[in-house]
Parts: structure tokens; sequence; C-alpha cells
């Protein structure tokens, strides 16, 4: 059985999605997909439209046979710790043959050589780096500049492929395959229509996750139905009744005032992502503005983008510092393979893994967790606080809710 | 000039507080009054139901002409700490000449005697409280009972006087002046018609405090207009109309439950108040409760009472831990006397205090602020978290709104 594995968020499952699902299996000649997906939390530093169980169920009724949750230790973070966390849950599975993922080259082989001189940091390309951070540009910026000033003196390498917005996770997917020595080989295939985070609709049923959710959120579900298939669409409508969306950080406006202004400059700086000042900038901003939109576009600056001050109130919210982190030992990977639904392929899947994991495959949780497990079900916990109606024991779903199985 | 004190919450001020205010310039012969008063946490460890800026207005006026405020390092502590912060506050004032506190028995000469007994803690008293505490009660009901018992064997003391609700709070006031060896004469006089706590209004006119909360939660504020004098119900009625109350626990929802699941037990135990495997009871809670009242509710014991509670609570959503508390040195008094807001006749008063206080009057706030006061602006920042309508720049009120004076 060829196995492809692929690192999504689901945040709706949408037509674009869907697309990619198909060309991967097509592309890799696959006979099963394993899809390691963010709980909670996500990449940009968002809570999720709705959450995993949801998420999984999208993804298990639509062509995905097994989903494995991307610990929260991971989903939250930069780049390259999003795709060393994903590419470790893929590769000790033991059973995934090719990695596939979306770029806007569509080749490979111009990704792997972008990738090792983000793996090898070559002199030129450090000084590169160092000269961009000085302008004042956030880290993600800076590299994907220097790298395209450092591919441009290679005539090997279309030198625009670095300004495209996705090829840095599809850099860092690489680059992560590489450092883990992993078997599992790269495959990429070329996304369409919308780009990563367009906002706006330009495509009639094909537009990025981020486009969706703002209609969701201004125009509501239904001005979103023709870009999400049946499934996810009947999903988001029965979690939407059910008071359990959609969730995003204005329903966590209380918790984050809170914690900002009980938190001292020192304390608040404990926090994960909180660093370079942006402390400060913080607890300015939670003073004069009202929701968590205007907390972060009054907090942001060329050097604190979006996404970093996202990332940062996630910290703030899940109480993670740096100490804690780095007692998880992130870099390892993660200790555990955290299953959250499968089909009957998927199931089978399971069974050939069940011999060749290199970590414990967890369809129910252990008595004794492991640090990072705990901390997802924190995030789980602290997630419950946003839903628009409070669910009762929603706090406890990570240990009451049995793996989804989608027949 | 004759100058009476009184120490108040006035939670809201109603007709029983303007009868023990008119009773009080009787008895002690007054020309003037002056109120240390509770800032945005009380003394049963709950947010106020108006900030204390209306709460001030309410008693300018109606017959108090200084109102200053008891930092919340007092006002939300037992009742112990708390007398002793409002005594002190009084006596470093330097121009108080009474004290008058109301109590049920109107006894001054018996409730001496009982306040002796706390401050001496002669043996067999000692061996009665420890007694009472194995029996499992709280310290302040086991304080009482071996109270009781000691005076049952003094001839001079009618016993049932230190089973009187309010009367523990009363011993507390004689023992500061002792302890403080102020020059402050006491005087107390009896109150009518409801006592402390009592939930149900029974007299026309006259109710208590947590009568008329009560009936303003559940009825709505016009059904305790006959209970209110007519300022302070229209004093409500301009808070609740502008989103600024009624403020309960209840307004802290997302915050004190986003505060508690993302504690661990050692982190919640570092803070006032919780202790005695409190952290644990209050997390188990947590994940088995909707609102604030029953997470109250469910980790009450005999032990645990629901003031001990709300207390602990308190300390959870300020941060204030047991640490910067022993740092703030509260046994010695606050270091500052904040003004609150004044009448003509206060004005005077306090160009009198000025030459006689033995600490700093602040009418204004100074640039370098003790860490009692700026620990009374984080409970101002967090208190504008629970309007039902977020008030802009609410988190400054200290800073920005100047004292209050009434012509």
């Amino acid at each position: 059985m060829r196995v492809t594995g692929v690192v999504v968020e689901y945040n709706p499952m949408h037509n674009g999605h869907l697309y990619h699902l198909e060309q991967a299996k097509l592309v890799t000649d696959a006979d099963a997909i394993v899809a390691v997906m963010s709980g909670h939390f996500l990449q940009r530093g968002e809570p999720a439209l709705v959450n995993k169980w949801a998420r999984t169920k999208m993804a298990l009724q639509q062509g995905v046979d097994l989903v494995l949750e991307l610990p929260v230790a991971y989903s939250a973070q930069s780049a390259s710790l999003f795709a060393l966390g994903s590419v470790a849950v893929l590769d000790r599975l033991g059973v995934v043959d090719t990695v596939c993922f979306g770029s806007e080259s569509g080749d490979i082989h111009s990704l792997q050589a972008l990738s090792s001189i983000l793996v090898e940091e070559p002199p030129l390309f450090k000084t590169f780096l160092r000269e961009e951070l000085q302008k004042g540009h956030s880290y993600p910026r800076a590299a994907s500049d220097a790298l395209a000033r450092y591919a441009s003196q290679d005539t090997a390498i279309p030198s625009e492929l670095a300004h495209m917005p996705n090829n840095m996770l599809g850099l860092e997917y690489l680059a992560a395959l590489r450092k883990l020595n992993s078997s599992i080989a790269p495959a990429t295939i070329t996304r369409i229509a919308a780009g990563y985070n367009q906002e706006t609709v330009t495509h009639p049923s094909i537009a990025s996750a981020t486009a969706i959710r703002k209609a969701t959120f201004e125009t509501g579900i239904d001005t979103a139905e023709n870009l999400l298939p049946v499934c996810s669409f009947s999903v988001l409508q029965e979690e939407f009744a059910a008071g359990r969306g959609p969730v995003s950080w204005e329903n966590y406006r209380q918790a984050l005032f809170t914690l900002l202004h009980r938190a001292t400059p020192d304390a608040l700086a404990a926090f994960v992502g909180v660093d370079e000042g942006l402390e400060h900038r913080l607890l300015e901003a939670a003073l004069q503005t009202e929701t968590v939109h205007e907390l972060i576009l009054h907090t942001k600056t060329k050097r604190y983008t979006w996404t970093k001050i996202q990332r940062a109130l996630t910290s703030i919210l899940l109480g993670l510092t740096r100490q804690e982190q780095a007692a998880l030992n992130v870099l390892q990977g993660p200790p555990y393979i955290r299953v959250l639904g499968f089909t009957k392929r998927g199931q089978t899947l399971l069974k050939a893994a069940s011999s060749r994991a290199s970590v414990p495959i967890l369809t129910k949780l252990p008595k004794e967790k492991p640090n990072m497990l705990a901390l997802d079900l924190r995030a789980t916990r602290l997630y419950a606080q946003g839903y628009p109606t409070h669910q009762q024991g929603a706090e406890l779903w990570d240990i009451t809710r049995p793996v989804l199985i989608q027949n």
C-alpha cells in the first residue's frame, strides 16, 4: 500500500483542499492518505474556526484515511517548528512513503536547492540575512528576502521562487525531512486559483480558507456555501447551530485583556514568542483598544507581524512559557502520535503502523500523559472558553470523546 | 471640629447606611464624617456592584464629607486585615476623634472586653480555638465559637454577643485600634431592622445591601427603589444605563475560568487565600461547572466558606501572590492615604489633615507609585473587564479621573 502524507489545518476544509488531495493521490499514486492536522490553535496564531473533531470529520468524509494531531507545541509556532513537528509525526508513523505539499512553483528540484541553503546557511546567505534583519524586518520576511538575494546568484534556481507566499513552509518541510534524516520522499503540486492568504474571492468555487472565514464572519456561513464541499458546509452548519462556532480571537476578549492587564512586563516576556520588547507594546496597546483585532493592529509594526503577535497571544492564553517549552524538547519531535480519526482504510494503515512506528500511537489517552500531550489538553480546555455558547464538559472532550471512525 | 470616622463599602449605600450615618453623627456629636471605603473588590471577596467613583458620589451626596479609599490589599482580605487597614487609614489622617461602627449589641464595653480576648489570646481561648478548628470549621467560625465559649465563663460579658454576625468585624476594629496604639476613641451604635447578610427584605424601607443586590440582579433596579435613598437610586440608574453595572462575579466568567484552566495546582496555590488544598477543589470544580456561582457552590465545604472562596477568586483575578503580598508589608498599614472625594467641609478637613497626617495624602496620583497603590490601579484595570458594556479608557480612570468634589 502506497501511503502519502499531507500537512493540513482545514480551517475549514474547502474545494481547494479537495483539489489538492486528489492531485496528491494522482501524483504520488497513493492508496491511502494520512493527514497531520493542527489541533485548536493554528500556524498563524489563531484559534480554529471549529474544533478539531469537526475538522477531522470533514477530512475523513472527503478523502483522508487517517487524521493525526499536530501537538500545539508545534502548531502555533514558527514555520520551521511547525514543519519539523508535522514531518516528524509522519516520519515516526513508519508507513508514509511520500509527503506531498502545495507550492506556487510545483518544481520540487528548485525547492530542494533553496531548502539546502536554509539548512546549510552558507556565509553569504548569513550576511544577507543579517542585512535584511537590520532593515527592521521580521525574521520570516528577512529569511525569505535573503534567500531570494542568494538564489539570484545561482543560475540553477529561478529567484522569484523564494518570494512566493507559501514556499517558505514548503522549504521548511524539505528542511525537516533532511534534519530528521527521513526516508520519506517529498513531492509538490502546483496550487491553483487562490493564494494562501488571499482575502478576496476571485474563482467561482475555489477560495482560500482566509477568504472563506472572512465571508463567514462578515456575512454568515451561507455566503460561503459554493466555496465549500457539501460535507464541510454541513459540518460547519451543525457546529454553528450548536453554538460551537464560529470561533475567533474576539471570542477570547475578556480572557486576553485580563491576562494582559494583570501581567507585569517581565511576566509577559516569559511567554513563548513575547520578545524583543513585544511585552511593552502589548501592555500599552491593551490600555488603548477594545477588541482583539484593534489590540493586534495597535501592536503591529514592521518587525512584529500580525502572525507573530497572534502566536504570542496564543502562548499567553495557554500560559506557555519559554521554560515550559524548553522542557518539552520540541526539536526532538513529538514523543507520541495522537490519532483523531480514521476510515476503514485508515484502520488497516494503523495496524501496519503499530509494528513500525517509532513512538506510541495513541487512540485513547494514557493515564500518565507526556507533558506535550498535557499541553494539548490544556489547549482544549482554553479553546472551550471561546465557544459562542458554553458547552458542558467541553474542557474534557480530549478524554471523553472517542476517536472518530468513518465507515 | 469633631471628626468621626466610619468604615464602609456602600455596595450600594442604602437607607440603613443613612440611618447609621445620622446616628453616628448624633452619638459622637460629630461636625464632619470621614469614610474609609473599599475600592473595587470588597470584604466578602466580591467585585462591587458599581465602581468606586459612583459609590463615592452616593456617599458625598448623603452625609459623608471625605471619602478615602481602602487599598485592595486590605479590602478583599480577612476581617482582621480589613479592619487593620481601615483603622490605619483613619488613624494616619491625624484628625479623626472617634471611629463609629454598627453592632447588634450597641454595648462598647462588652465589645472591648471581647476584643481584648482576641488580642491577648489567653491559653484557654487558644485551646478552644484549636478544638473548634479541629471540628473542620473555617477560621472565622472557629474564632467566633471559641470566643463565645471563653466569654461564657466571664460573667461580665453576655455570651450571645460573640455570636452576632457583624460583631467579629467590630471586635477587629477595636483590636486594630489597640495594635496601632491609636488615640481614636471607639463608639458603636445598634443596627436596626436587617442583619448584615440577610437576603430577604423584612422592613418596608430598610434592607441589607445583600438583599438589595439580590433584588437588583433578579428583578431589576426598580424593585429596590423604596429601599434606597433617592440619590443612591439615581446614581445606580445612571451607572446601569451607561453599561457600567450591575457588576457581579458572573461578569468575569471567561477571565476566571481561563485563569483556572491554564493554572497548575502549584501556580494556583501561590495566590493569597488559596491554601489548605483549595487549589485542587477549584481546579476540579472548574471542570464541572458553568457559572461562577456554580463554581463557588461546587468548591464550598465547611472549611472553605463562600467568603473565603470569593476572596481567593479575587486574588486569582488580580494575580496577587503571597510573595507580592509579603512585599507590601500590610501589617504596617498603608503608606499613603488616597482621597476619592470630598465636600466643602471635607476640604477644610483635608487642609487640617495636611499638617497632621503621618503618611502622604494623595488627591492626585504620584508618578512613582508605591506598590500598594500600583495594586489598586491593577484592580481597577481588571474590574473594568466586568462592565456590561466595555468603557473606553476605564482601565486608566484611576489616573484620568479627578477627585470628586461635591459642593
